[in-house]
């Protein structure tokens, strides 16, 4: 298998360091992973700084690209601008047991949440595996979202795990990818950008990667019974997480999470009505207390005028992300026996002259 | 205590039968109620209809006041303009219980829900009754949920039941209210609106009772210690459900559920920031089937220029049922001690002349 | 006539020097008024500071209550959070031209406008005056608006004023009203919230005038003539203009807007179909320059747990305005001799003992 | 020049018979041009039905992808859910010029327009065409919105014509494009999408045409002079039409709206902030009556869950007509001598064999 680094490199900026969105200082990403039999599924967490998000809230705001979801905590971000948990991933029919532990884990570390604190706002995001993974069993635990919590650090394992563990994308196998871009805003100003996806979305026709129409070529080598399950209406969705240590206020982070979807639409995505396609961009700049009575930031945002470099860095990394996580991807065996192929394998034997995902196939 | 249907009748439009959201038909509505010690909360379910709301979906509109809340299910709601489950209502940290409850109904009734159906949407409405209520017990289970369902109907107890029985209003008693109003738009042509509050809102001081500014009277009826409780700034919230008989798509209920605001501010509610302000309306005039291969409806809409007497109707009903809410709710003594008395309690020997709750008051 | 200081006074937070908008320091309110027989009309302009707004542009953010309405300019400050212009109010067939003079205007500041500087966003609100002015000949003119510019002060004159000329509220006339109130948000800081308001809006059985439903004893005041009018559906609207010195982006400034919509309601409206009642709040507390190498604001904005306290001045002071609109117009007779009366015409022999607008009625 | 047949076909649907937005049945295009010198700007007029669509209504749904932009009229479509005038195009100085043409047009056709009847609401996009025209001249009168209207027809001329004449985009000529697809939903049921855009955006070394992206190599057949403009941060911004017969609510349309910007993304665009980019959709199926005395539709809207086909109909014919604006847009040269250089002239000489707009190039 080819390794991550050879893949073509998405737009013209350059990559952080690990390409990833802990590029992005103070995020860090944990997995936890379930993968017995008919349970194939897990939990992820990206967690936006070392601290406490319930005491030093993060800026943040989301893009609904297509409501079509059942994530949890979007209503009080969109008021107030701030998210105050680690942001959670994991299976739709799994999402309460997810809010029910971040509730917990803000609770041990604030013991007067609900009571003289306010109520602390789960973030909880999701998309439907039940393909591969019997949802119906609800097996992610508060244990389980902990245990992702507490192995999160700066190398983010890629593909088949965690919430991507179940995940299906182009009738492939899908999952977790991650990416990052750096973005000079002014002659001595550069900002990161990191974006990571939980891709469960797509029919095989419309897969375009790298800027190649790969998707029917790509039928071709299913098995017949593979290529009509690709072929299906969508029942997916994708979560699109972007980072960012630019200094920006709430308004421009929503429109940072929308220029996420131009990077989901150059994939052949057209964000379609059964895929809960939901962005959500978070700044590390700087935070806001919980409390009213420490003082607030005096950060300068960035001007709006400085912004376009941003956007490119968001369509660029998202669509990179979207690659590494269909890359990453290793195939699955899940629920009633179902399977899903990884990209990887299905392009192992291409001819090497036309092979679409090498750095040079993406100048074309 | 005076009889609820010698309260002033808010407005110029009449009620229905039981001057409740149960007068719309179809419309029921149940509670369950845990009263012991330190757990004073509960779950209320409003049923739109009779059948299985999965199968066939109901229309339905939010708005949001404030947003300072962690109800779930708006974002699809705003998407696809239906709702797909009863509607709960529960304390901040029961929803995903509850929300849990909700797929597992959902799943008993379409064993395919989340396989070959689609996953389901939970919707779940909630305010923090922290003060009354040991919150942090999580103390709402499934069965509590199902049982609320299965004691749905047209009678609809009000105050310290189901999911009012934590909450506080203006520094008072709160809870579950309901009125409605019929309403005609055109010579021959009447609708009925109903509401439901779960009110869980305000502070004393601006409490406005059917247009009488009594909150500063009534505040020095209070004992010290209940009188600085009054006046802490909000961590209340309060929902407002709306129905209707009314043909009207998905934009005009939000029309309808966003003037549930005009009756909420009418009480003196200003949408603190603090509390979770969310209105939530729905029609009953028609369905639409899950599956795409069944009929659509073909309802004509009510024509917007006629909408005015729903709009009125909306807010009347509203103003009503949280005065029903005040006036319905018993003193409860709960978590630590901690006591909320009734309005109706602090009326009692209110000079029969001048006594603000009659129905010749409001003629002011 | 009463004196205007007389009126009783809404909620317990004190007003400013003027009790009007231009309380906030370096905003200034200008009128045009047109009023020759059919032609009853006129332009308002709220100047936010007194350089170029172009240049130095201020945070604002709208509230939609209700979108049945032709204002201009509000897309780009949903997007930007910024105006970009004195903001201007006129009837609703003369928004284009009032837009193009605002166009003149900041080309005539800044030459560059559209070629190597952006273009310039109108900001343009308007209610619709034809019953009273024949609103087709489109009256107004570019001229017309830079008077109102120049003619801008501290002062600002009320009712059938400027924009307000032509104006109807209730059945009654209408025009332009100010207030303002000054809002403790921590033991040491206190900050004025100031609002004006172009009131053409409502039916007279909806009037409620400072906590007394007075629209149906009013009614019995009108001739048969005037009763029919006042009863008819609205083909009105209200513009709410909130200007503060508190510093707040415009997120927070959104939350402001939608709390005109509070005191809108309280005096009887429900935000009616043919009503496009819109609000816009802005803040003095920094400005944002146009151009991205000119340094950005390092103001620290407000803890949203603080606002609480302008909240309640925005429904204050709103709803005073109203108040003070309907209080001081003065009668007109226009197009095709329509007639509208004054509210203090009206009320000018009502007994003393039961005055609803005196000092000692507001507080029942 | 290659004939416009032989471009690259994008996606796997069909196209209608003129491949254009009015194959879409009643739709018609007209446009009025000005091109003298400084002057190089227009209208262009889409109307959505051959009757007066103040008296018959189009449902109507914009969606917002960058709102830096003047367009006027969004906001009652938002409340209303329909359109009411013709969709006029032009450049942003003259957006006014072009309302109060609407304005009087419709007071031509109802003459108690804002009288008994209510105001209309003029419905006007803009790009900033100030690089090769002078703006500042508002060189748009009533009479040249009225030649547009009147000129409308099936036959959609593209390019440097109407609104499109000083449009630019990606540093070469921009303007008007068209496409039309064919979507089936069902076995025997297909409906017809067709896209008009006004293309005034993006920065060459962004361009993908048709999956190619030439962004980079066409930059360096530019001149020195032309390049620097070409890489230029963009002023400029896309309007994006969407006409369908397929029977779509207001919700649905807007769905259909946000599925242009997977189009326009795909073209190498982030939706820069400079850009406007606002997308509208507008059904056909059926009209909304103004009077609320005459019958509303009773058509049955087709069902979400067969929508996909026109979410791809609408992302593929929105790609396919900004190819044509480029395509089919000749040089110009305007204000002060600028200039901009026409994609086909660029590509007049490319090699054949490896020619990008070709049919077999789209196949990659």
């Amino acid at each position: 298998m080819m390794h991550r680094h050879l893949l073509p490199h998405i737009g013209n900026l350059p990559q952080g360091l690990r390409n990833a969105i802990t590029d992005v200082a103070g995020v860090t990403v944990g997995h936890h992973t379930l993968a017995a039999q008919d349970v194939q599924t897990g939990v992820t967490v990206v967690r936006p700084h070392a601290g406490d998000p319930f005491r030093d809230r993060v800026p943040a705001a989301a893009a609904v690209l297509n409501g079509f979801g059942k994530s949890v905590g979007l209503l009080q971000i969109e008021e107030l601008g701030v998210l105050e948990t680690p942001i959670a991933l994991t299976n739709t029919f799994s999402v309460p047991a997810v809010a029910t532990a971040q509730i917990r884990q803000c609770m041990a570390a604030n013991p007067e949440t609900g009571r003289s604190l306010p109520t602390v706002n789960p973030l909880v995001f999701e998309c439907n595996d039940g393909f591969l993974n019997d949802i119906q069993r609800m097996a992610i635990t508060e244990q389980h979202y902990l245990q992702a919590c507490a192995q999160a650090g700066v190398d983010v394992e890629e593909g088949s795990v965690g919430a991507g563990r179940g995940m299906s994308s182009f009738g492939l196998k899908g999952g977790i990818g991650t990416a990052s871009r750096r973005a000079r805003v002014m002659a001595n100003t550069e900002y990161t950008v990191g974006a990571l996806v939980l891709a469960n979305y797509g029919r095989l026709p419309q897969l375009v990667l790298a800027g190649h129409a790969l998707g029917p070529q790509l039928a071709t080598r299913l098995a017949t019974s593979q290529k009509s399950l690709a072929a299906e209406p969508e029942k997916g969705s994708i979560i699109l997480l972007i980072a960012t240590d630019a200094p920006l206020d709430a308004r421009q982070l929503r429109r940072l999470a929308l220029r996420a979807g131009a990077g989901l639409a150059r994939t052949g995505s057209v964000f379609g009505h059964g895929s809960g396609d939901i962005a959500l961009a978070f700044s590390t700049a700087y935070t806001v207390p919980q409390q009213s009575n420490r003082p607030m930031p005096t950060t300068a945002m960035l001007h709006d005028g400085l912004i376009d470099a941003l956007f490119q860095a968001v369509s660029d990394s998202t669509e990179q992300a979207i690659i590494h996580a269909l890359w990453g991807a290793c195939a699955v065996t899940g629920r009633d026996g179902h399977h899903r192929i990884a990209l990887a394998d299905l392009l192992h034997d291409w001819p090497a002259t036309s092979h679409p995902l090498t750095p040079s196939a993406s100048s074309s």
